[in-house]
């Protein structure tokens, strides 16, 4: 480089941050080291990125006009919600040439109780969405592990799923309209939230679930749902992961929409769980091979029938041997305990010491023979290892964790053993039909293995619609395309 | 063009049909004029075109292998499944350049009852899916006026909706996986209908809705829903849009998802479709400014409380003085005699004579006031006229007839009147947030209405994602984009 040529950068540089300060004020801008600090390492540590300046916009204005500067600058743009994402598609390189684009002054939350809709800033936490909602008597049905931090704009980027995935969707079903800022600036309004429009092919589909490389949402419209009037959440022992899905349509054949959870564990996820939380007490006497967690809900008015339909239900899978044991939590108290012991899996199983994680799924009705098989080809291999397949049953997605012989030194095993074991998941996953991420997304975490794994027409045309709308890729690069 | 260009140019016509011939056999290709014909005219008769042949491949080999001809000698390509559409989307432009692709022969239907889905041959018909899930003990909840000729590939192509929306969504929510066949004869398999992948944004999305000009739909996979156990259809009269509507929500709110349909007409449409069926029966005594139709349906086992259930919620409505009468049909005959009420507004509205039919929609909150307005509007510049508002409320779906005076003179009033006050209507709707195509789709037929009323910025991404898709333009060129 010329010593003129760095001048002109420099004074760019000068001339591109005197701007983007004016356009987004004092609040708006933070260049200071440390306070830009924690949101360049992604939650779980594992990604470490550099920015120029992290940008706090106030409104969609100001996001449109900071993104029109970094557009006629060439500047990278990395979006960030809450910054709990787990496949770091929030984290920007190590270059230090983008700027990190925080949402999180967009947190307005506004109920239209009449067309049950919320209409959310993109940095609105879902928790607080939950709360608003519940004031008026509705809910969000769509809830998480991190639900304190997940803002609206990170649950459409990364097209969130969750619990109660089985009966509401994931995200993408409970979209109704979206504010997007094209990577030239201009602002994309799509919040109309008609429950039809034949307007052509849907344009705010292909943003959801497209972390932050095609558009930075700035507005969420979603769906709400009536409030629950009564819930019964039932934790059954079941012999096999086929009769656990036999239990699950034979709910659904009763209760239909009622069931709107049915997460399954093995007996070892159990143990772990009762072993990490204090005085946590198994819900079934003795022991059975797997566990499935059920939430029943009614929302309708006078659903008084519910706790009785419940019963009939277990008793019928009882006499029809799909269970060998069952419990009906007797009170809230005890439903969130049981819930409890499902969420609290993740962090008991990582406390087992070094593990490959893997959000994976399968068409539902493969999901109990996929288990079955991949459990055991893995410990075929490695017979010293554990694994722990739980999760979303009624959704065909598996949360499948190997875990490594205890007292192993997990960045030496995972670099020897759990790189090669997590290839072999992910191949066979793509075998069965299946995909290598159910619920995370790609991000950066795995991108090349959606290089390997998927079909390469499908990553052409994403590439092309990658290229038509973000030309210079300057959106969030290195992530998911 | 010198004598040269035009040998040329037979001679490469005749090896593109020579190889055309090769790729589809000798069933899957007409060139005969008669034959081709009835294809080349939309069934409602409004627009004609010309094809220099019909391609009708047997199964997405065939189909890729056209289509890659095609792009290989830029010959446009026109799509068509039932020809049954609204808006000539299926209808090539008279240059006589463009291939006709009908997919009937694609018409393959199968069901897999474990996982509750049908995999359809884009030239599946619509009613013989019905009929292959209720033989499973399922159904498919989608049906519309022409589901004897609705082909599942135009289904999708228009994001096509009906009657059952309400409690199912339109076609887009009820895809489970697609197989498309790309502009460059490339197969696009999204057909692994998993009911969670996070693998980047949706592509399939994309194609929904896209009439044919992103890709060709070969195979399309549905969800299906259990059996309905039993059903109860109402029909009430109402004073007002606005009582409907509250209606409506007091049946969601006691009911919930059992509400499958609500669909409300003016005395004036009930009075048309009277006068239109031989020997048929108004439902109630007297009459009311509006008529609500109710379907509710129950699909668990043992819903034997549906009928009970339905007397409460119209008995709290009477006395809520939402309804003035109502009636349950007391058997499936007159239920089908009511809903067949409903289906024949539009021929009976028809037969008063020439009328401007607008498919349009509004946020639901918003379509009592909405339709009030635009009648009052559409009324006061045309006072002679008559305006029948009906259709699909709880989606915020309404059709919007407009009558001419009788004994006007139907061209002559379209040119004069009829087109002026098209552009009032979607000018209108527009300008509530509404669109100006809810169900039909754009085709040729709104085009230029698009245009003029569409946020350019969403027709700048439509643009967009048509270039990088298909940048010759050979996919159903005129249409859409």
């Amino acid at each position: 480089m010329t010593e003129n040529t760095a001048i002109e950068r420099e004074n760019a540089q000068n001339e591109f941050m005197a701007e983007a300060q004016r356009i987004l004020g004092q609040k708006g801008l933070v260049t200071d080291a440390d306070d830009m600090e924690p949101w360049l390492t992604d939650w779980r540590g594992r990604y470490h990125g550099a920015a120029r300046a992290l940008a706090q916009p106030a409104n969609t204005d100001e996001l449109s006009g900071i993104v029109a500067l970094c557009a006629q600058h060439g500047v990278p743009i990395v979006a960030q919600g809450g910054n709990s994402g787990m496949v770091g598609g929030a984290t920007p390189d190590d270059s230090g040439t983008a700027i990190l684009l925080s949402t999180r002054r967009m947190n307005d939350i506004a109920i239209d109780a009449d067309a049950m809709t919320a209409t959310c800033g993109a940095g609105a936490v879902l928790q607080t969405l939950h709360e608003a909602a519940e004031a008026q008597g509705m809910r969000f049905p769509l809830s998480l592990g991190g639900k304190g931090s997940a803002t609206l704009g990170g649950l459409v980027a990364t097209n969130a799923g969750g619990t109660q995935v089985l009966r509401h969707g994931v995200m993408r079903a409970l979209v109704a309209g979206l504010e997007v800022v094209l990577a030239s600036g201009e602002v994309l309004d799509l919040t109309s939230h008609l429950k039809k429009d034949n307007r052509g092919f849907d344009l705010k589909q292909m943003f959801i679930g497209s972390e932050g490389t095609l558009g930075i949402v700035s507005r969420v419209v979603v769906q709400l749902s009536h409030g629950i009037a009564d819930r019964r959440v039932v934790i059954a022992g079941i012999a096999s992961t086929q009769d656990a899905r036999r239990l699950m349509q034979h709910c659904q054949g009763a209760m239909a929409d009622a069931l709107e959870g049915f997460e399954i564990m093995p007996q070892s996820c159990l143990d772990a769980v009762l072993a990490y939380i204090p005085d946590a007490q198994a819900p079934l006497d003795g022991q059975h091979p797997w566990y499935a967690l059920m939430e029943f809900v009614a929302d309708r008015e006078g659903a008084d029938a519910l706790g009785e339909q419940v019963e009939k239900v277990l008793m019928d899978a009882f006499e029809a041997e799909l269970v060998s044991d069952a419990v009906i939590a007797a009170n809230e108290t005890q439903a969130e305990a049981f819930w409890q012991l499902r969420e609290t899996i993740s962090p008991a199983e990582r406390a087992k010491g070094p593990a490959m994680q893997h959000d994976i799924s399968v068409p539902v009705s493969k999901m109990p023979e996929f288990i079955d098989a991949i459990t055991e080809s893995v410990l075929s291999a490695h017979p010293d290892h554990e694994v722990a397949a739980f999760g979303h049953l009624g959704d065909g997605n598996v949360h499948l964790h190997v875990i490594a012989p205890a007292g192993s030194d997990g960045p030496k095993w995972e670099q020897e053993t759990g790189k090669k074991l997590s290839a072999h998941v992910y191949r066979s996953v793509t075998d069965w039909g299946g995909s290598i991420s159910a619920e995370h997304g790609i991000g950066q975490d795995k991108l090349q293995t959606l290089r390997d794994t998927h079909d390469p027409v499908a990553l052409s045309v994403m590439r092309k619609v990658k290229a038509a709308l973000d030309p210079d890729g300057l959106l969030n690069p290195g992530k998911l395309v």
